[in-house]
């Protein structure tokens, strides 16, 4: 068995697996993981890693490749994914999680593929209905974490209040911040704005008495301004906001190489600007927010985008190196017995 | 009578009423307004009015007041709007386009009370149920049109498949294009993806047989890239998209700045590239977006942000001199009743 904190490593999820995923790994070695002692459980085809890992002397010296066969496609329903599950690379990786080996499991694969074999593998926590995945916003100062970004299209109040449990706890382990800021995210900062499910949240967030740092409603612009740390919402709002501030950056970023290369002047005068310009670039890159959280299970499973490059896969390693390295797990089920034992008291007192 | 195209102002809406709306006439009438034959009939108080016409020449030549003593508070509730309402300039406004003397109403003032009070005087169109806002949203060409965006919390399909009709309706009369296309907007492409409502609204809209470029679903990050011109959404979902599109536009716009100030040499070549720069920041500006349009009623009624500034006033007022010179009307009509006809077709259908 491996020392260290652990990570299990589906590297035949994404676009350009294995490769993307072994270069990915590499990186982080060399940059933010450099002094942490990670080990890597690397589940795929021995024949396409070994090449791979001749070249990567940093994570061969890391890592244990265990062999598997298949592949889940990332086109695959996830029902179909779920039958022919077992024996893959994704199903294995989570496999290490559950007996324990690994602390955190990693996968670039198929999203529905990775949230069903999760669910089915280890399991929900107690009185938890169904996972959420939290994403990272980037924002003035540096990031907010949204949930649920689109594992839930409908959600009724108590699930936006379990989210509300599950992104402070995560945030906390993620940025060591001790009482981050939650926000629901609404059409309007009234107490009397949005549909009855959100007003219903919005009471018992209130009125729970937690601990939680509930600062209410909260809007779309407020992602950016970086005022909240945590913004609760369901599944489909969630993702749609996040594919749009997306979009919106995608445009700007457009708009400014345009404007920076109007004409010969403008293009000189952009080099001096240049440093400036890529430390921007910098802190707006998508691939640094990459490393979505499966929350609300026994376990700890990353999603990585499957599309992302070596960068932005060690993005999604340094939250799996965070969340191996804290003790979420047992906060998460801490806090959330707290939450339903508040249920159970409000329950009694009602006549 | 005025002659032309009449305009019915509500000169005491809005945060710096009626100082941003006589200078927003003002501004659109020496420049996009320039060659237009409008005329206008500003609603409010003589008093304060009179001296601002004094100083702005082309609006006192082109417009009528119609002195009012009383105004709808900015934190008004709808409903203590709708009681002390009448007589107001935010009702006179609109009652100017029920008579028929204007064509168009335009208000920067209380949302909520704007939204009551057209429903209550000029009537929603036989058919719909409730009206829906529609919002312009930059995109690598131009706009799109996005509705709902905060009208309806909550829609139902045919609601969804009603805001496809008027937002397509109103995208043709504001830019002149013959077959705008339409998305449902939706947390993927896929046709499974979405929840039950949205998935009835996509079957009927892709079996409708009204002649409408309906192309299926589409992402948050397809509004900016320009790839469609009408995205179809609730008021939740797309009050939440815009807001947190504007977010990161604001967001970016502060990273931009610090990166083109960051030292001495940054600043002076920042300067070359200034004429490009600006013609960006030109093309972000929020207030060339200004200027929501009220959908479904028997009437054009186009709300102003509050707070916006006479530039933006006069960009709602060019939305406001495209919809008074259109038969946009006429057009609905003819496309609800289309829509409406299908329905009971669809129904004899059915054994």
């Amino acid at each position: 068995m491996l020392d260290g904190l652990v990570i299990s490593i589906d590297a035949m999820g994404g676009d350009e697996a294995p490769d993307i995923v072994i270069h990915g790994i590499e990186y982080f070695l060399k940059h933010t993981g450099k002094g942490r002692h990670a080990r890597f459980i690397i589940h795929g085809d021995e024949a396409q890693l070994l090449p791979l890992l001749a070249k990567t002397p940093k994570t061969r010296a890391r890592s244990e490749i265990y062999h598997t066969e298949s592949v889940i496609a990332m086109d695959a329903k996830p029902a179909t994914a779920m039958r022919r599950g077992k024996g893959t690379s994704m199903w294995n990786a989570i496999e290490s999680v559950k007996t324990g080996e690994a602390k955190v499991a990693v996968s670039a694969g198929n999203t529905g593929a990775l949230m069903a074999m999760s669910k089915l593998l280890l399991r929900m926590k107690k009185g938890v209905q169904r996972p959420a995945i939290a994403a990272r916003w980037p924002h003035q100062e540096g990031f907010g974490v949204v949930l649920d970004v689109g594992a839930n299209l409908e959600c009724d109040a108590n699930q936006l209040r379990e989210f509300a449990v599950l992104g402070e706890a995560y945030y906390r382990a993620l940025y060591k911040k001790k009482k981050p800021s939650i926000g629901l995210l609404n059409v309007g900062t009234e107490s009397l704005k949005g549909n009855a499910t959100i007003q219903a949240a919005h009471d018992s967030l209130s009125c729970s008495e937690l601990g939680l740092n509930y600062i209410g409603f909260v809007e779309g612009n407020d992602i950016s301004m970086g005022d909240v740390d945590v913004i609760v919402t369901d599944g489909f709002t969630g993702n749609i906001a996040l594919k749009t501030g997306e979009g919106t950056a995608q445009l700007l970023g457009m708009f400014i190489k345009g404007a920076l290369n109007d004409n010969f002047l403008s293009k000189i005068a952009s080099i001096v600007n240049l440093p400036a310009l890529r430390r921007m670039k910098k802190r707006m890159d998508p691939r640094l927010g990459n490393g979505g959280l499966f929350l609300g299970l026994n376990g700890i499973v990353i999603k990585s985008h499957g599309g992302t490059d070596a960068v932005g896969y060690a993005s999604a390693l340094n939250v799996a190196i965070e969340m191996a390295d804290s003790n979420f797990l047992e906060e998460i089920e801490r806090t959330l017995d707290a939450l339903h034992d508040e249920d159970d008291n409000v329950e009694i007192h009602i006549p």
